[in-house]
């Protein structure tokens, strides 16, 4: 920014809170999630799943927009009065009401009551009835903390599995991906050390576990909530099932410095001209 | 085609083999090469490694110059050789000579001599040295077998690293990559999940294994030469040491249908004007 040396951070302490929401209750979904995330050390940034507050499995459209809410609303509250009281940053994922338009989305609130939004990309399987795709390109978020700047990147759990998520969001600069989740395939965990490795991130994926069910609809969720390396390494990983907390110390250099050898820069050598984009 | 009814081909019988050459022996190496492709059954298409025949530690362009060959010379012979003996589509990878350029190649033979060449586009560290990058986009290849019509895909070694690589070539319509390499990082082999997982691909990476011991420049190879279902999972896997020989017989349907969910087709899902692809 004009005038001002943005001091650039050396570390984050990023970390996950894994959940095990009760469908609906959206009251006793925040009282437990705090209580989690007061067992948490300080961090920077703490990643709450999708939908941390309301649960995944809504019947119908009618249903979502029941429990969907505006940025004044009770998530985005709760998660600007986590962020005021911990001072540091933290996302969770809440349906989110935009006028007549409903979107799958996660709110990225800062300790000063800063508040980004981004609204899921590729929408899952039956998401598709229920949300509106979100609008707005992947873009790097630049957030402050004690310790100087960091970029992160938002994406919500199946964009994952498109290469160009992790790939758009590292271009535009994010070092450390915040990934709420509410995942129900079991490939996710095993893929995230590939996504940071070709992009040379971090990732922090928060899951749920434990199940929603609605009589017909029966939805089970895989936990296993992880923190990966730009050289693939899993620095941390919860339990398939309950919940947890874990906080770990990122040492950002690792993700500024694109080399995987002397001679490659992962970025820098990219062929644009040699891809295709679309079929 | 109009006019012709092109019949798409239900299964491909597709293999590798995994060498380990003496650096520099080209003779012996095509000799010890054809030993072991006469081993495997019968196959559709199969893949050798990248700079099967020379060897890979080249200690500077010159050297490299010295052992590189035109699309007449003795590798893409062997090539045109074994493909016309075994009936099959046979890839390996050569220097090649073009006027005063040198590129990373391989060459993908036909049993009729059809002949399809594919330049590196990402060159390895020092390989920027020794080669120029491959000036062709990725695109899908046809290749008509005994059932049928398939459309594969190549790339050489490091390309993997970079997601656009198999991105580029399955929204070209490839259903199996035929990737020749010479791999020195321990990433790829469980990488190529991923990779085929998220375009529904299958991947045949036929590696090498040993070293080439150059004095002052001495590089070892992985070997665990592999064949990668589009649900990720590994059909067959080489040992990390000595030579190989294997042929799979693969379920084209799986690589047809883009599907991860009902409701998901993994290509048609893509939302492009979401992405960046430059920084």
């Amino acid at each position: 920014v004009e005038g001002t040396a943005e001091r650039r951070a050396d570390t984050l302490r990023a970390g996950f809170v894994q959940t095990v929401p009760r469908f609906g209750d959206l009251e006793g979904n925040l009282r437990r999630a705090r209580e989690l995330a007061e067992r948490a050390p300080e961090f920077d940034v703490l990643v709450l799943p999708e939908l941390f507050s309301t649960g995944y499995a809504f019947v119908d459209r009618r249903e979502a927009e029941g429990l969907a809410e505006e940025l004044t609303g009770p998530t985005c509250s709760w998660l600007r009065a986590v962020a005021s009281e911990r001072r540091g940053w933290v996302v969770g994922g809440f349906a989110e009401r935009a006028g007549s338009r409903l979107f799958n989305s996660a709110a990225l609130v800062g300790p000063a009551g800063e508040i980004h939004v981004y609204r899921k990309i590729h929408l899952f399987d039956r998401e598709k009835d229920l949300f509106d795709a979100g609008d707005a390109p992947f873009a790097a978020i630049p957030i402050r903390t004690e310790r100087g700047t960091v970029l992160v990147g938002l994406m919500i759990c199946f964009d994952w599995f498109f290469p160009e998520s992790a790939r758009s969001l590292a271009l535009d600069g994010a070092e450390v991906l915040l990934h709420p989740s509410n995942l129900v395939l079991d490939k996710c965990q095993g893929a995230m050390p590939t996504r940071c490795l070709e992009n040379r991130v971090f990732a922090v994926t928060a899951n749920r576990s434990g199940e929603d069910d609605r009589g017909p609809l029966r939805i089970a969720f895989t936990g296993r909530s992880q923190i990966t390396a730009p050289d693939g390494a899993v620095l941390a990983s919860a339990p398939a099932e309950g919940e947890a907390t874990e906080v770990v110390e990122l040492d950002l250099a690792a993700a500024r410095d694109k080399h995987v050898t002397a001679g490659n820069d992962l970025l820098a050598d990219r062929r644009p001209d040699m891809y295709r984009t679309a079929r």
